[in-house]
């Protein structure tokens, strides 16, 4: 199905697509191109690629599929690096966490969206990060989202539904806005706030004790306060309006719990939290029953 | 160790420390009292309880010990009940999440605070409740914490203790204040925060989908949103003035993480995300590395 696949940024993302398409057969020839040469090398050595390039130009000749897994701050620039060596036939997605950033930063490295460009955006993956991280069933029963715009050619759309589908991943297509709104409440706050609350009592005088009390529901709940740094950054400068927006929503909903408890009005902290648990039930069932994700 | 233990509340903490004991061989007989005849008969069958009453003053009647495992909103009521029945050896303790409101319920509801009261708190749970729920491991390597008052006496504080170490929990002691402030930023805040989001998120329009996007890192996070909403509007009520002081505190905190995303001040974004990874990954290795947490 691809001859050759050329891959910026070997990581959990990136490598196991690699991988579950080599599984499937349907890949010829895979190639690396990133910053370290550590990660390249083991990408090498764990059977993700077959060669690795350091410069971009390289890297993309002959390729037919191109894909961007760099941290959302690096798509522009792997983008100016490619765009005059791009092979006529090839088509060109990413794996970013926000899409109205990547659409405009190809963009503008392009002076005009190119036709055979598909945004996606697999909701998979782990705390961990880097080639070694990677496996073969990571998008197994997974979401993908592409988000095509006006200028993508449906053979391009095609093409690139037809790979994810051969990793086992379940492909959905919405707007670019749309994905952007509906992450930044169910992603990108939620790692906001378990950033946040982690800082927040890590830098309290009496830290080792607070984290010491701190029950398995911690745990769960800041898990998420492990994800890589770099990458979160990058996403909250990528996807900063949506954000801001779903952090508004929150606040004030947020002052409404707090006026709540200060006012010592049972009902309505009651009436919240049923709710809140009806709605969170009701998703574990639909996670439960979703052949397309499966339990975790 | 205890001839006659009496329990109200027989749910998952109460529950769970008889089948315990029975377990070590170190309590004679069992006695529930609660609301439910329903679970109460469910606690009998399960071994839980030898017999039950739903009179308070018959339940207590010659137990050596007296553990209240009713709802925060309950203490009161049950002290009342309680209080011209009890035994003259009788250890009161009891199993609520905030210490400061059961010290003033057990102090209101004798006129004076029983010297053989001492108020405790497992840190141990799971997000099912009632007596099926109960088993006898729950507290192995767990914490409880003890806040003896200057009231308290030593003997009676020092037979709670056995008695939870008996269950393989490891026993600490600190102040009702301490315990109440350290409890509000890591769990009750996080149950809080974690409610408040995904009421806010099941109010928006397009819930059915924000959901069906929502990531394994969104499960992790909410997992605590479908614990029991009314014990949680108890200590909402009960902890009212450390909860509003840990939220104020974490809102300062978050309108500064909003302020740099406003800002794209990528900076400040990356060094909270990195203090917080490595706050998070340092709390783990206590969990892991400290014999009294243990892996959950």
């Amino acid at each position: 199905m691809i001859n050759r696949l050329c891959i910026f940024g070997v990581g959990l993302m990136g490598g196991s697509l690699a991988l579950a398409l080599r599984r499937a057969g349907q890949v010829g020839e895979v190639v690396g191109c990133g910053r370290s040469r550590a990660n390249l090398e083991e990408a090498l050595s764990c059977g993700i690629l077959d060669r690795y390039e350091q410069d971009p130009a390289q890297a993309v000749r002959g390729a037919d599929m191109v894909l961007l897994a760099v941290p959302l701050g690096a798509m522009h620039s792997v983008c100016v690096a490619i765009r005059d060596h791009l092979a006529a036939d090839a088509v060109l997605t990413d794996v970013g966490s926000a899409k109205g950033s990547v659409v405009e930063d190809v963009r503008a490295a392009f002076g005009t969206l190119p036709t055979q460009f598909v945004p996606g955006h697999p909701i998979a993956g782990t705390e961990k990060s880097g080639a070694t991280a990677a496996f073969a069933t990571l998008y197994e029963k997974r979401r993908v989202i592409l988000t095509p715009l006006p200028e993508t050619a449906p053979q391009a759309l095609a093409r690139v539904r037809m790979m994810w589908e051969l990793t086992g991943a379940v492909v959905e297509e919405t707007t670019v806005t749309h994905h952007d709104e509906v992450l930044a409440a169910t992603s990108h706050l939620p790692h906001l706030l378990a950033f946040g609350l982690v800082d927040s009592l890590a830098q309290q005088g009496e830290r080792e004790e607070i984290f010491r009390y701190a029950a398995g529901g911690f745990r769960d709940f800041t898990r998420i306060a492990s994800s890589d740094p770099v990458m979160w950054r990058d996403i909250c400068l990528a996807n900063r309006e949506a954000i801001l927006q779903a952090l508004a929503h929150f606040e004030a909903d947020l002052h409404a719990i707090k006026q709540a408890v200060r006012n010592e009005d049972g009902h309505q902290l009651l009436a919240c939290f049923q709710r809140a648990k009806v709605a969170r039930d009701r998703f574990c069932d639909i996670v439960a029953t979703s052949p397309e994700m499966g339990p975790e």
